[in-house]
């Protein structure tokens, strides 16, 4: 697999469909969250186990999340792309319980690979929508 | 030049400076803003001309600004970057009239082009952490 296809594999076996055998496949032995303002792992290292558990917690907000890639550059060892989310609000977030709606939001992220393996991230997602979304009617 | 030049003097001149002269010499005849949420030119297709005046309308907010690249990642025809943003908050944003306040924000951008001009761009900008240091003390 070239890296585009190492990080389209991954984002649909991981975050959209839950699958954690993807972090083993895919992830490097240490994941640096270098920037991912709003993310509860914001400038920590994990582990694949600990990575593992930051994919369960997060995909809990939406179990049915899906994110589609709009765009994807790649210059290894980095990888670009800008992409689109959506799902249904099932877990809580901060001052936000479960609201049963749909959500959608957008961002981009900048991944690092070491060899074949994702290394890290630096990531911004439109949070302020998913707030508006949940403030409003 | 290439890509990567282009981009970088590009939002130096352009956006950290203020020089209109970088319009000219870098942009295309339209320029597309395929995503932008938040910015008031979302989803529009610009002229140089008006490409200008979204360049001193939005720089009227903090006009000392400046953008620091943080990474580059070209393959062309695209270019992503991941950057960060700080300026003094001198002209007015709806709702929070001019403060004076050092801002800071972060983002990404991945710039489509034609040839050697820059002809659209997709973008997200982490503008929760701007309205949480304006509605804070």
């Amino acid at each position: 697999m070239d890296h585009r296809q190492i990080l389209t594999d991954f984002i649909r076996r991981a975050w959209s469909e839950g699958d954690l055998a993807a972090v083993d496949d895919h992830v490097a032995e240490r994941y640096a969250i270098h920037h991912d303002p709003g993310d509860p792992w914001d400038g920590r290292t994990l582990t694949r186990e600990e990575f593992k558990q930051r994919l369960v917690a997060s995909r809990a907000v939406a179990p049915d999340q899906v994110f589609d890639l709009v765009e994807v550059v790649a210059e290894p060892p980095r990888v670009a792309v800008a992409w689109t989310w959506r799902g249904t609000h099932l877990g809580d977030l901060p001052g936000f319980p479960a609201s049963g709606r749909p959500l959608r939001m957008s961002g981009l992220t900048l991944y690092s690979c070491e060899g074949d393996r994702l290394s890290g991230h630096w990531q911004v997602a439109d949070r302020l929508s998913i707030y508006r979304q949940l403030a409003t009617g």
